[in-house]
């Protein structure tokens, strides 16, 4: 890598050093955030499992469990063997998985770590069942519920108890209690909106928990919940598992909830004009191959200038004047999750000032699990 | 990598050991493409040198020049290294490159390799003089006019001649040319508005090779065209070397075009069915962190369901009734360049015969520029 873009960047490195465009890393910003949760899980009296689709890197999930979370969530296979080759202990895939290699290789990690998954149909969890049998291994199982995202999830009530009877029984499983998780409500803006959407998730909840006493089964993990949500689930009594995300880095479209969560932006895109044109116009280095665009685009900082036309490897700045040929442009990730995905490292910075352009490069460190769609 | 998805997969393995979701490249479709563009560009009496920020991988970039390509075009800095590394040995950077290590990269490599870049400003022009001399290596250039686009490039006439003068006298650099490309001519649904576009970027060209001859400088290459609008280029008098890269592959938005370009669909998103809910809705485990989204969702072929929601990691369908859990859905991506830039290979199966579940796989490639963006 030594012959490609910040190939050769090494710790100690000052913030000019960084070619762009990057993903730099606030590390102070960072750290608060991850305390600032942990401290609101403990508040709480409920565990901290953060979902490291955000950040697809163990060096930031051995940080979130250093400050008390339980271990990690991830949505796909590949991320769970990263996680766990990362020194994660224990991790949850937050997500239904059917094919029978996938599963064969979650029961080999689960001789060497915790391994959870959701079930949301009987045949998922034969499937999973004869994969731990294979292994020598047990899954801890949540059932998931449809919870109000209509997504994935079997119905609530008793339609998810027989589920949990079925996984109760079957062998090589470990039926650990219910996913409940209302991704949509996230982003709804108002929080009377969110409340409501959560109110109803609760309810859901509610119904299946007294379907699993009818059949004296018994929820040891009720888990869900994001950083759009999480207070809620966490003051909810019901919920006992929060598994928040993007908190750890945040991005604009949480920030365009109103009463935004408690959290600093931490991550950003560090472009730079290569391109200007007469009426004020400037051409960035960055597209959205380099900032993911499915949740707005990217939104410079500490400058006013107007995103325009947002191609695969640009950005067109208007009103942007003032910045000549070369300069560094600060960007906000419109959705934090699928723009770290398309990058190999996090550039971490120390004492960052961008108003200043100063900084050190604390370290570099690798996305491992990017790209692990399978 | 054997622990991940497909990591084991090898030549010979049948369609269905193929891990979803995947991309998957109908190896004899993407070899007619080839050739299909290489003999209109011979017909037309114009060099062809396609674009590798569709496909990023060497492999593909071998078969491209095979087949009569004089090299390949490139976006980044990072991809031009892995194309030189892979064996091409002509490599245009059809994009401003401003930066010094970027630039001194690029000088180095033109010490193996004839390496390109465009310029659109006297300071760029400047900067890559230095790099090359500090090099020992000279880099052609080709001056950017803007065609139409209005992203980079220079005004066309005397401003462009002008710095074509200043390329033409400074140290290490070779004023090869023009390049105008009107890249959202390319996606300009009528024929007659294709047309239309095409024929201002030739108006631009030729007020400027006008320009040119009045410092009796000689444009040897005007390079520009895409896969919407190649014939126009090629049959222009005008252009003498067309850029396409889509054409390998296709996508959902070329296929919108009336009057679509000419290729058949080559590349495919592999997904599967992991979750059922009432009402004949199916949920597959491909989202746009698997098929970019910027240009429209991915579309389902071979059977009739509507794409309802598309997030992260799920695809919804509707009206999906006849799709069982574990059911492989094929789907075409919106926008090609950016969904190739989400995998680290293509695994190109010959023989495939979507519709009977047949094909074995010739090849897995990895995607080497994957992620490139400095």
């Amino acid at each position: 890598m030594g012959t490609r873009a910040n190939g050769a960047l090494a710790p100690g490195a000052a913030l000019a050093e960084i070619e762009t465009p990057a993903l730099v890393v606030d590390h102070a910003a960072m750290l608060r955030n991850i305390a600032r949760m942990a401290g609101h899980a403990a508040a709480a009296g409920v565990r901290l499992r953060p979902h490291a689709k955000t950040h697809k890197c163990a060096a930031v999930a051995r940080l979130q469990v250093a400050a008390g979370a339980v271990g990690v969530a991830v949505q796909k296979t590949d991320e769970a063997a990263a996680m766990v080759e990362g020194g994660i202990g224990d991790v949850l895939v937050t997500n239904q998985v059917i094919a029978g290699p996938k599963l064969a290789r979650l029961a080999a990690l689960a001789t060497e770590a915790r391994i959870g998954l959701c079930i949301d149909a009987a045949e998922g969890a034969r499937a999973a069942s004869a994969a731990a049998v294979a292994a020598g291994s047990t899954l801890d199982v949540l059932v998931e519920i449809e919870a109000g995202q209509r997504r994935c999830g079997c119905p609530p009530g008793a339609p998810a108890a027989e589920l949990a009877a079925l996984v109760d029984a079957l062998p090589g499983l470990r039926f650990e209690g219910l996913q409940a998780y209302h991704g949509t409500a996230q982003h709804i803006r108002t929080p009377g909106g969110r409340a409501d959407a959560i109110a109803g998730a609760g309810r859901a909840v509610r119904e299946t928990l007294d379907a699993l006493a009818d059949r004296r089964l018994d929820a040891r993990t009720v888990g869900g919940a994001g950083t759009g949500t999480f207070a809620l689930e966490a003051d909810s009594g019901l919920w006992n598992e929060i598994q928040p995300g993007s908190y750890v880095f945040m991005d604009a479209d949480y920030a365009a909830n109103h009463q935004p969560p408690p959290f600093e932006q931490a991550l950003f895109v560090l472009a730079s004009v290569i391109s200007r044109r007469p009426g004020g116009h400037a051409v960035l280095d960055a597209g959205h191959k380099t900032a993911a665009i499915d949740s707005g685009k990217p939104r410079p900082i500490d400058l006013m200038a107007e995103v325009g036309e947002v191609s695969d490897e640009h950005i067109v700045l208007a009103a942007a004047d003032a910045l000549p040929l070369g300069a560094p442009v600060w960007l906000t990730p419109g959705h934090i999750d699928p723009t770290v995905n398309l990058h190999d490292r996090l550039i971490v910075v120390a004492d960052l000032d961008r108003g200043a352009g100063e900084g050190r490069v604390e370290a570099v460190w690798p996305v491992e699990a990017r790209g692990a769609c399978g």
